[in-house]
């Protein structure tokens, strides 16, 4: 058989590199497109002048363009017969990517696991992203529950890997000469700075997106991501298409700019749970809460560890008295970001 | 609180300038989106060898993309709580904006007017686009209906600015070594040229446009227009998007392609009234009417005053009985082109 | 009148050269949206470094990418009155188009021949693209139904061009200095090559995408096609829109990845019927058959041609027992593609 039927439980082994297809060239087409498709406006990603004020070399490539990037790479040989994308750790962003940079992506396995019912098993992979240089430009942890191609296929030793609960702040990489002591407030669009915000506080981002079809799929398309469930709608018994799970998380992100404007690069995704599915047709709305404050070693420049929470429905909500996420929250995030001082 | 709730009536002062946020580089993305977006083909912003030919340095943005980008701008600190954009008046594109460029906005306050109702008032500014090098590229006043934030707020002294009706050809500002004396129609699309306009001509354009909503809101997007009742289904009572009406503008110009090909450059904007709203699914039409003609100082370079009515309904449809616009019309513009001699 | 009726069958005269109008400079841009508006994976139009280790300069712009440019220059003048496309023969690719390269179109008017009913006729025309050098990029010859604009004007002398069935592999050109003798098939994505496909094999390329308005009309626009019953919902008598043919290749030769993930560049179409209209809403699947193998000029660079048809139905289906079209099938094309030996 010519065609990639993806990889099943089975067909994993720890220790194991997969280097993913297809490495993708970036340019400001795929910037205007990430304009287009997210309420994006964070100055850094906006400006060139404004990102050489701040010390890099021009503006880059939203950070999560770069995370899609990659990520979109991985599913034909990770998630194509995924069950279900568990969750995020040990996320990092090594250096910013720049039009005309060129990315790749590999995986390791890390851990696997099978379930109790035989029929799947969970797959723990370490994904780096690689720049035509061969510097590495992100990498992150994801777990994915895959089914069994055969269920005869013995089980692996289990082996669950030991993560990280949260990226520590010496752990953060500064992006190279990032400098925010001339940082223009007035410019980036608000006035409140790293001091501003209070472990435990929580911003409502207000506004709201009603997602299209036609949206979700060209944004998921444009990270060269194949899963079906994206495109065909026959794919599901329902009859929906499913929207890729980073589309929301670049809606929350790119909303959250009104009250966090200043929170300008991600540098670490410590975990993340896609809580439900996001529909076409849904409006999706975003808050914020602050979880922890640091400091770090480049000029002006602190970090956020901020919750970001996408959902369908009202400010704040988030899980119910069995201690599950409320069927209206999409996304609960936790990433850093850096903030001038 | 983090989050911008918008400048109401009583927050404007009389001379105010408003720094607008988010400075934007804008790059052949923007362009092939604009593409994407509209069916706009005038030679001059469709092909470099082209423009060359017409003096420029390569082909510039759409004069209409570089006024969606400034005007995106201003968005989150004039018409947030805005009832109504009211009027345009005064506008000039100063020089062209190439790939590369990156645009900020200026506004200044000239005029404020409480209603008698005394729950809003009238602002107008006059806002500017400047390139990276603070060199103006474009200015046009504009007015809108503000909400007041507090009932009790005190009326200002009510200054209503004198706006020309008509921006005169003396005015107009000719693109740096613009040229029209090699123009070649042929590959312009049609042959028609300044002096076979005449003065109250209507033309048909002919073509129509069926909106779709990802359609508007990737525009809109693209331009960080930032307004909710573009985007958020259920912002209004009706549960229906409103579609930016620059959009309309961009869709109107680039239908009348058909008839006006010649009609090159938009350098000015005399008059501008969204005369009823445009919702996904209206299928937008155009024509046109020759107001005005006048002779420039660059060489081989006329200027046609043009009307530009966007309908959702037949040609050279305008004004009831009752003088008021027909509920099909969805723009009347008053503007002039630059067009071959 | 100043706006275009588009040519009428008595319009045409045989030997006949037409310019056609608003060249077009393309830019990552374009192809950006391209990967956006289609699931294209080959490696060669997705990365600079792949591009370069095949010999060329750059990642060039898709084949298509090129060809919808070119074709869409000739619909003011070709199609605009058009009542079917009715097929494709001698196309040939001469050289890549690389981001900054200028297309512009001429066709030659090579047949024409009144049909009985005397209302309407077939004219045959053959269409060169070509850079902004004047160089040619691509040739192809198409046949269009037009209808009669006076039902009195009197038959042309009726010719019909010889076409060669297929373009023979001696004819088919290599891009200069292609050299597939490097090539990473782990980058690329599959392990198949040349000598791994065989004549009289199916390929079933398993995944289907469903059309949305949106994206069909942002692509056909991206291509400056003007053809009215692809935008304007009223403009056919069942209030639907027809999708451009066009995007139904793209998205086939796209979703032929799959299977075929190292027929990287397409070289020559030999022939292609739309067999039945596309329409929002279908889901489009893919599958191919390899007709024919050929060696070629360039080191390590062997030649496909392949059967692919797009359907809304089953893999496999083609024909009925009625030897027509069975109504599932969109799209059968013959074309000529590079691949690894």
């Amino acid at each position: 058989m010519k065609t990639n039927p993806g990889r099943f439980f089975e067909d994993y082994r720890l220790g194991e590199v997969i280097a993913h297809a297809v490495p993708r060239t970036l340019s400001g087409g795929e910037r205007a497109l990430y304009h287009a498709l997210y309420p994006a406006r964070h100055a850094v990603y906006s400006s060139d002048p404004f990102a050489q004020s701040c010390g890099l070399r021009e503006a880059p490539m939203d950070d999560l363009l770069a995370f899609h990037t990659v990520f979109g790479k991985t599913v034909p040989d990770i998630s194509l017969n995924a069950v279900a994308n568990l969750g995020y750790a040990e996320g990092r962003w090594l250096q910013p990517v720049f039009a005309g940079d060129t990315l790749r992506a590999e995986s390791t396995v890390i851990g696997l696991k099978e379930n109790s019912s035989g029929t799947s098993g969970v797959v723990w992979v370490r994904t780096r992203g690689f720049n035509q240089d061969d510097e590495p430009v992100l990498e992150y942890v994801r777990w994915v529950m895959v089914r069994k191609g055969r269920p005869d296929a013995p089980a692996p030793a289990a082996v669950v890997p030991q993560l990280a609960p949260v990226v520590v702040p010496e752990a953060l990489v500064m992006p190279r000469r990032l400098d925010f002591t001339r940082y223009d407030f007035a410019l980036a669009g608000e006035r409140h700075r790293w001091g501003d915000y209070a472990v435990g506080e929580r911003i409502d981002h207000v506004d709201g997106v009603t997602v299209e079809e036609a949206e979700h799929m060209l944004a998921t398309r444009l990270w060269q991501n194949t899963a079906k469930v994206h495109f065909d709608a026959t794919a599901r018994e329902d009859g929906r298409r499913l929207i890729y799970g980073g589309h929301v998380i670049s809606l929350a992100r790119a909303l959250s700019f009104n009250g966090l404007a200043n929170a300008q690069m991600v540098v670490a995704l410590n975990a993340g749970a896609h809580a439900n599915p996001c529909y076409a047709g849904d409006t999706v709305r975003a808050w914020s809460e602050v979880l922890e404050r640091a400091e770090t070693s480049a000029p002006g420049v602190g970090a956020l560890r901020l919750r970001l929470v996408a959902t369908r429905g009202a400010a704040f909500e988030l899980r119910g008295a069995d201690g599950k996420y409320l069927p209206e929250v999409l996304l609960d995030l936790d990433y850093w970001a850096l903030i001038p001082l």
